[in-house]
């Protein structure tokens, strides 16, 4: 089934609506890590309610529980679920993406104010804003295909059912709880799941994502004395809990990113000769990667070292310090309590609690050699497995051929470096094949400053997504 | 020469007069580091001119010029200078403090408002206020002393020169140019000095300070990428700059306290054994420090390692990184840029330049080690040298008599780990041998909620500066 031409036809036309939806979302602060936002992030999902159901699907919000906060107990941000279609002939299609974002600040140096979605003034097509990419501008594509057949008169070729949530950005705490609990209620029937969270690997090419790595994040926290102090009073006196933390993160990764936590390498998976292969095919150069960070600051100067460093072996960053001086100018406080904050990717075969047996048994012996009298606990605040599907699966072959519509381009095959925990909920809760479909650019900057979303991915991503519904309705499932 | 019993008496039997003066100047919130205070500060100054006029003192208000703050900007605080007596028979007495004070906001903890000077109901005698013992009493102090001389129609036993600034709390801006300029006027024909602006060591023992510990302050600043980097996209590929910036501020002190940084140990002037007998005869114990820091995490359990740790030895203290993660929750950044901030303070013979030296030099080379794509950089932000009196001149020798005479025991010599750097700027340029005379009490909070000064610290305070002046006036200058 080749896709309606009138649904192409449509998008092209009413880009500047569709812009418009965009922007009407991105100035929603929906931010779900900080308290200050609850109203936002409520705000969002209602506005979702609204267009879904303006749109004729039948939407409902569905709340999941609390959780703490800093420190006080609220409302998770509820689950937006909604159903277009239930013809038992076609095949049925579920999509997932989340409405919540990264904490943004305009200090933090973003060039126009990150709630405004502002397009470059130069006329690159580029629309800045906090989530017009991550995850926003995906969202609104499905939102956008609904829109075009309501409006045109169409069925869609597919039963859809959608799943939005609200804290994709802190832990996509209870979502687990949700799907396993309307297992068999709301997903029944799905036959395959397409999530559009994720990029292009580069700025010019399409692709089809089958992998994710997992996260493990962790805070190793330090305490001492029970107030902040000066240092001229108590400098060479006290045990300084900065210094204990200081010491302990430098054990854990060197500047070249070898991990130093023992029993973590040798968890990898052996690469296969088909796996190598499928990197050396894709479409990728240094210069992406250097262009995307801002120059040669890369470890290897290889493109398969430095894809299978993002894609397949597990990495650790250190985030930052909780509770030490982190302004502008100078300030002479020992900080009486610390949390430092890193994180490792998971690839096959890392587990959340391997890794993690490893990494606490590891960290609090650093810190018994240390011979300091402060206090010191390493935990895990959140894990997410890897993840690795089937990239033959039927619904990756309709969106190779709706890519090749829309794009006149072969698709990279490629996995990701981040993780999308869900995608492993969904694929194990439901035992359903996982396509990971990219709407964005790899230079987009997800939870960077001046995160973007080009006004073509926004507009094609909208076709593909279309395109992709026409290509799976058509499809043999053998 | 005793000091006047007459003086003595006086002072005993004004005692309600004298803490009242104390709670009219609590009450004027002379706040320097704050523009909505601006004209408390000036009445402030106006406030000091008229009583010492009205003590007989001759008395300036004099400019210094102007400083931004809040970014307007606004004339600095007028310094206030005075003279009583120019008798070329007498010695000479230089005295210097403070007339503003840190900021103080009710809902910040205190238990009563902190611009009214409020007794402890409880009666244990302490009175509550900001600027009650920093620096507000010890500058009353000296007043009260002109009061209970001009009463009694006693001349002073020495000629007083007084310099009173109103920028104390915010850098002394200026201060260090104005005393250049009048070393030849106002400041000619000074035989030595006391300021009176630090604090017993414990609540119990009156001492005699002759050292300060100096600072340099400085960053170490590492970029890499042009913009933060997501951990799930780029970790594994690129040199993060928290890595390295960690890997550097992990080397320069261990957690016992240890600088690590080749050369700076070295310049350490050799312990004398008189220098030794000092420290031991502090009174000082290990529960004096754990309470003070809210439980046992020194360093070492010994009295003096633990007194020079503070006094006598360099410290090396972590404060924290600029430009990472810092809030609660999690982050899966890449910060592209970072500040690690760190401060050393410096005793005899380290020098700023000299430490600046070999800090600068050890962390290019630590860098240069670590194999990284990013960029180092390493500076001093601000430094200030260390000071050492020597406490067997005349004018600690009167001090020392006059502590004996009023508190019947004998004084501890201290020095103070942090800085005043208008001690040295008034050592350096006038040539004079300072003592630092504190009036309150280890305990007393300054710069803190519910600061306080003891009745019997202010009211024994005055007789102490007058006593002190009675028996400079005596002592031989051999």
């Amino acid at each position: 089934m080749a896709t309606d031409p009138k649904f192409l036809k449509y998008v092209d036309d009413h880009q500047g609506d569709l812009i418009k939806r965009l922007s009407d979302a991105v100035s929603i602060a929906s931010v779900s890590g900080n308290i200050a936002y609850i109203k936002d992030v409520e705000a969002m999902a209602e506005y979702l309610v609204q267009q879904l159901t303006a749109l004729g699907a039948t939407v409902e919000k569905r709340p999941i529980g609390k959780h703490t906060l800093e420190g006080k107990e609220v409302d998770l941000p509820p689950v937006v679920i909604g159903q277009v279609g239930n013809d038992p002939k076609k095949k049925t299609l579920l999509v997932y993406g989340h409405y919540d974002v990264q904490p943004a600040l305009k200090e933090d140096g973003w060039l126009y104010p990150p709630f405004e979605l502002t397009p470059d003034p130069k006329g690159s097509g580029k629309l800045y804003g906090r989530g017009s990419t991550d995850d926003k501008g995906p969202v609104l594509g499905w939102i956008n295909v609904l829109e075009a057949h309501k409006n045109l008169g169409l069925e869609l070729p597919v039963n859809l059912k959608m799943c939005f949530e609200g804290m994709e950005e802190n832990g996509s705490v209870n979502l687990d709880k949700f799907i396993e609990s309307e297992k068999d209620k709301f997903f029944s029937g799905v036959d395959c799941m397409c999530i559009s969270d994720n990029y292009w690997l580069d700025t010019k090419t399409p692709c089809l994502t089958y992998g994710l790595r997992g996260i493990n994040y962790y805070e190793i926290k330090i305490n001492g004395p029970d107030r902040d102090l000066h240092s001229g009073v108590f400098g060479g006196t006290v045990h300084e809990p900065m210094t204990d933390l200081i010491a302990l993160m430098s054990k854990l990764v060197t500047p070249t990113g070898e991990i130093l936590i023992p029993g973590v390498k040798e968890m990898i998976a052996p690469v296969t000769d088909d796996e190598r292969a499928k990197f050396e095919a894709i479409h990728f150069s240094m210069d992406d990667i250097h262009a995307a960070v801002g120059g040669d600051v890369t470890i290897s100067n290889d493109t398969v070292t430095t894809l299978m460093g993002r894609m397949r072996n597990p990495s650790l960053s250190l985030h930052g310090i909780e509770g030490a001086f982190s302004a502008p100018g100078s300030k002479t406080v020992i900080p009486c309590g610390v949390k430092g904050k890193f994180s490792i990717r998971l690839v096959p075969n890392l587990t959340v609690a391997g890794v993690t047996e490893h990494v606490v048994k590891y960290v609090k012996g650093e810190f018994a050699k240390l011979g300091s009298k402060n206090t010191c606990d390493c935990y895990l605040t959140h894990g997410g497995e890897p993840w690795l599907a089937d990239p033959n699966h039927y619904s990756y072959r309709a969106a190779h051929k709706a890519t090749e519509a829309v794009y006149n381009q072969v698709p990279d095959y490629t996995r990701e470096g981040g993780s999308i925990p869900v995608t492993l909920d969904f694929a194990n809760i439901l035992g359903l094949n996982v396509l990971l479909l990219p709407v964005g650019r790899g230079d987009d900057g997800a939870h960077s400053t001046n995160e973007k979303i080009d006004t073509s991915n926004y507009i094609n991503g909208t076709k593909l997504l279309g395109s992709y519904m026409y290509e799976l309705a058509a499809i043999s499932k053998d």
